[in-house]
């Protein structure tokens, strides 16, 4: 899988999940405490998440880092 | 789950699985395209990987990210 095909893949999945549970990049942000043009930028698949990032994306989204990161692999087929 | 937890996990996880499949760091390093001290640095949880990077190893131990990142989880517990 090429490096662009994995960042907009787990990008969808985030906003995929977070509209799924009703909150707003800027919600998001705040409960993961990061930036809101940083979500943003990651939904699109423009930002290259580190490993502790993952894992607090998921923990925001309640969702595993595991499913997340499974769900990205989907969302790019 | 801590920074520190979840990064010594997935190298515990990294150098779990290399081992079983008898492979050396130097190895792995050369199939995945990384340096052997980065490698080193990972399974030593001193590494912070990014998204890609994560797939590049998976990829190089023949699982996949999400089951790295799983097994990861587990190895802190």
């Amino acid at each position: 899988m090429d490096k662009q095909s994995i960042l907009v893949g787990f990008g969808a999945a985030v906003a995929a999940r977070r509209k799924e549970k009703g909150i707003s990049q800027e919600r998001l942000a705040e409960i993961v405490g990061l930036h809101r043009t940083y979500v943003g930028a990651v939904e699109r698949g423009e930002r290259n998440c580190t490993l502790t990032t993952i894992f607090r994306i998921a923990e925001g989204l309640n969702w595993s880092p595991e499913e997340l990161v499974r769900n990205g692999m989907f969302a790019t087929q």
